[in-house]
Parts: structure tokens; sequence; C-alpha cells
């Protein structure tokens, strides 16, 4: 009993005590990661000494927070994305707009340097698809919760296909973001034009 | 007007007389850097030294048919992408279909290696953007037209928009093809159930 009070309080303390979090150390680690990635260098070759150099604290310093590169990564690119947005719940099709909005939107100037760069790494390694999958799922899972909204108000048909009706949204977005395929769309008005184009279908 | 007769004899004649415009070497050359490019080496990194050491040729082979690595590298990739698809006129759904089927559709397998990493390219580079924007430009005017006969014929509605309509064809399709987003969707399928998608709308 004695121990499982023990692991109780472990799991709810800070992982080491004196040590919390988020420190300015993990923060220069973390910018340092960002910044490198940033300004050319691969996530291949990104290595410890390099970020321990840029953010001028020791390997160790590292290692006590991060199993290894690829746990620093992911939360250096989870910083990175921020925040999800807020569904209103109000109108699935504003709220649709709100979230195809924010795919690729980022006020870190850096994310567009680091963002295409990581394209390849999803191809070359299971473990980066994961990275990126988990990184992804909650944006995702609000999409999927507003989708299925729709269906139970009657705003959207019942036979939609839910994993379908999400890529048809982001695929575009997404795909102008990193590779500016059509050179004359409007960025800004994207989403809501893709939103209105996919809610009212080109049939005629 | 024995200096005009030349130019234009030496316009329709092959460049170098005796040295058709594709050789063996040609193709070599060709192969080489796709056989790099797919097996690791960064636009970056790809140098004409190792092109020519893997495709068993001099330097000065590679420079008498190509200006440079840009020249070379955009042949290449138009190899590497082949012919595009031919619509038969029947059916403006069924012609989408199959433009929308062709999209990083390719029997080479080295292109799923290829195209993913040339994507931090075309931010990195205006000369790589530019590169790929000619690559596309066939097969995208050739969606644009079974669009516009659409519109003619009545099949779709007289207000879409065809820039954004393409965009929205492509992008999910393209997503898929290069970041497998979606987990669960089945890639096969896709190409024909976006057409469809976007022809119904999704609005109840």
């Amino acid at each position: 009993m004695s121990s499982a009070v023990d692991s109780a309080s472990v799991e709810s303390a800070p992982r080491s005590p004196g040590r919390p979090r988020s420190t300015r150390a993990d923060e220069a680690i973390i910018e340092a990661v960002l910044d490198l990635l940033s300004t050319g260098s691969t996530v291949e070759s990104l290595s410890i000494e390099a970020i321990a150099a840029k953010a001028g604290v020791g390997k160790a310093t590292i290692y006590r927070r991060w199993s290894g590169k690829g746990a620093l990564l992911a939360d250096a690119l989870r910083t990175l994305k921020g925040q999800p947005p807020v569904p209103s719940g109000a109108s699935v099709r504003d709220d649709l707009v709100l979230l195809v909005s924010g795919i690729g939107r980022n006020t870190d100037p850096r994310a567009t340097k680091i963002m295409p760069c990581l394209i390849p790494e999803v191809h070359r390694s299971p473990q980066q698809y994961a990275l990126y999958q988990e990184l992804v799922q909650p944006r995702r899972e609000i999409m999927r919760e507003v989708l299925r909204r729709g269906v139970r108000t009657g705003e959207l048909r019942d036979d939609i296909d839910i994993e379908l009706t999400m890529a048809l949204l982001t695929g575009p977005v997404l795909m102008q973001k990193l590779l500016k395929w059509h050179p004359d769309l409007d960025e800004g008005k994207l989403p809501e034009r893709v939103v209105d184009a996919i809610l009212a279908g080109i049939a005629a």
C-alpha cells in the first residue's frame, strides 16, 4: 500500500523534484532545435552535440530531459505547431473554415522552412511517420468531431465518409502551403473557398 | 541569305550531326541521375562528377548535351514522369477520374523515393520551383480543358472556379501520395472517390 501511494505521488509530482518540466534550459534547447532545422540542418544531420552547443548547455542536460533525438524533435515540433484552434460550435461551415484556416498557419516564421523539409523524413523513417501522425492527431480529431456533429444536426449529408471528407478539406490547403502548387490561387481566401466548394459540389 | 538558310537547317537538324538527341549515353546519364536521387542524394549534393561516374561517361559528355545540373535534372524528372494520360472525352467524370488517378502514379519505383525529396528544394530555390511548375504544366492544362468542357456541356456548374477546382481534385491525392496523410484511406479507390465527392458536395 505504501508503494502504491509512492507511485501515485511520483506520477502527479514533477518528474525530477527541483527541476520543473519546463525550464529556461529546456526552452533554449527547443529553440536551438528549431533554429538548426530552419537554417538548413536535416533531421538526419541534426546532432545532440550541435543542439547543445547552440543552446549553450551540456549534452547531459539534454539527456536528463529527453531520451534522445526523436523525443526532443517531437517536443520541438509540438512547440512549433502550438495549440489547435477551438471551434465555436455555432455553424459547421464556420467551424470548418476555422480549422482549415489553421492548416500550416503558424506565427513562427521558422515553420515554413522546417515543415517542408520534414516530408522526405516521413518516407525515410517509420518513426518520423509515426511522430507526424501523432502530432496531427489532436487537430484531426477536432475536425472529425465537427463533421460528425454536422451529420447529426443535418447540416451535412448523412452518407459522407468522414475520413475522405477530411482529406478533401485539408489536402488542397496543405498542398498549397507546402508547394504553392497553383500559383494563381489566393492563399488567404483559400480555406473559406475550399470549404464552400466542398459543401456545394461542382456538378450541375 | 546563305546564313539564314544555314541557321534554319541547323535548327531542324540534330544539334550535333552524328550525335542524335537521345543516345545510349544520354539514357545512361538520365538513369544515373534518377538512381542517385532515389538512393539518398539530395539535389544540392548531386554533382556532375558523381553522375558521370555512375553513368560511366566523362563529364564532357554531360556538358555537351546539357548546359548544367538544372537542365539535366529537368530532363531526368520529365523522363521519370512519363507521358500524361489522354482523356477519352466521353464523360467529364470519367476523364477527371483518369487524370486524378495519374497524380503521383508512376511505374518507375524510384519516383516514390525521389518526388518527396524534391519538396524542400521547391522552397529553397526559385529555379526548382519554376522547374516543377513547368513539369506539371502540360498535365494541368489537360485537366483545365476537361473542366472547361464540363462547363460547356452542362455537366459542371457554370460558376465554378477552374483553378480552385483543380486544387480540390489534386490536393487530396497528392497529399496522400506524398505523406500518406490519412492512414485509413484506400489509395487505390481514392481518385474515384475524390472526384465523386467533389462533384456531389457534402452539404445536406
